[in-house]
């Protein structure tokens, strides 16, 4: 079925009412009037409508039903990454938002070869790639992309999760696994990967300090751009969101 | 610790002999005597070797301990995708060799979009994306990639595994969470993915008839990329390899 999202305020009273570059997608799709789509409102619930009345500059569509987006995880998990080079940050958004995350976060750790130019431009990109991301895979919001900054914010906001979870290739560390399991009913939870260089010893000693469990994702070294999304993965299938 | 795969049969008498491509790798890296390297015999077993005498055409090291890989699972999950467009197979190839696949195979189903256009061309390039991501993922085997051929050679080959998966999106399907959790001592596992535009329902009856599991993996819609890296990284969640 047809999905778009839209802000919440524009449903009244049983009517959707859809203007601009949706309802020109509308248009696009011909849909006819007495066709299905839903229209998500970004914060989880979706609303199944009919279409009334369709035009190039708006679009009516009766609401049939309200559901809570069945696609929408219920643990809200926070991709935490040093910056990468290239595109890769285009993948780790693209399969994050697939495979569930909430939001997607990058920032600038002692082993980042990237630098951060013009982080406000590539905001917008990433942003879009993000929304199409969500409309594809059916998701319920749209995860927000953004500039974590440097890694001591990292490290606040990752310490406000009910589970915070850093991932490091050396030393001593926590199965991911079992620190999963050991937290199923956990609400929120942060996902820290490093860039391609991975992170220094005092990085991770910090990460330690603050509380947060350094975790092996096993023996295999997962390129920067995997990490997250295996490690994501298993966040959803411990919590009972790949079923 | 730098890493190279090589027959097993060049390892001697505690020493191991290195030629070709790999000698002249180890000469680029500028590896002195003493140095210490792992040599892999591709079929899960690392040997530990010191540098004993390396030129342009051959090199010399000394045996110094042998040790099963760690990095290899204890699953042998064969990944089996509907062959998708462009250059989604080189992602898939590198992405499933890093997440511990033992295999990746391709095939034709009904709503292929892609021909195989010239195959064994294609292995080639294939195979060399698997044996780059096995030595930088650190790999104790170079997974095969290769070309299952029609629908009813995946049946077959998946009827013969501990586990069949089969990831479907619509009717009636068990969660994979429960399946692989029911099947955490598996030995050897398929999971077959389809194409751009999924399965075709009878195709799904097929594999159904075949006992193999029908599988969802939850309500997002995942691209035919990314849906087999997903699904791999839940059987090495479950079978103890993601720790």
């Amino acid at each position: 079925m047809p999905r778009f999202f839209m802000a919440g305020t524009n449903i009244k009273g049983g009517m959707a009412i859809m203007t601009g570059r949706d309802a020109e997608h509308v248009h696009v799709l011909r849909l006819r009037p007495g066709e299905d789509m839903i229209i998500c409102d970004g914060q989880g619930t979706d609303y199944k409508c009919r279409l009334v009345k369709a035009d190039k500059e708006q679009v009516e569509a009766e609401v049939v039903e309200v559901v809570r987006c069945p696609a929408e995880p219920t643990v809200k998990v926070t991709v935490l990454c040093g910056l990468p080079k290239g595109d890769k940050t285009d993948y780790i958004i693209q399969k994050s938002v697939e495979a569930g995350a909430y939001e997607i976060l990058f920032f600038q750790s002692s082993r980042c070869v990237a630098k951060p130019d013009k982080p406000e431009k590539k905001l917008e990109r990433w942003q879009r790639i993000a929304e199409e991301a969500a409309k594809q895979s059916g998701r319920g919001i749209i995860p927000q992309v953004g500039w974590a900054g440097d890694f001591t914010a990292v490290l606040d906001i990752a310490v406000k999760k009910d589970l915070g979870l850093f991932m490091y290739e050396t030393g001593e560390r926590e199965a991911l696994d079992a620190v999963l399991s050991a937290n199923r009913d956990m609400k929120t939870a942060a996902i820290i990967t490093g860039p391609e260089g991975g992170f220094q010893p005092f990085e991770a000693d910090l990460a330690r300090v603050c509380g947060l469990h350094i975790c092996s994702m096993g023996e295999r070294i997962l390129r920067c751009e995997t990490a997250p999304v295996v490690a994501l993965t298993a966040a959803m299938y411990a919590t009972g969101n790949l079923s």
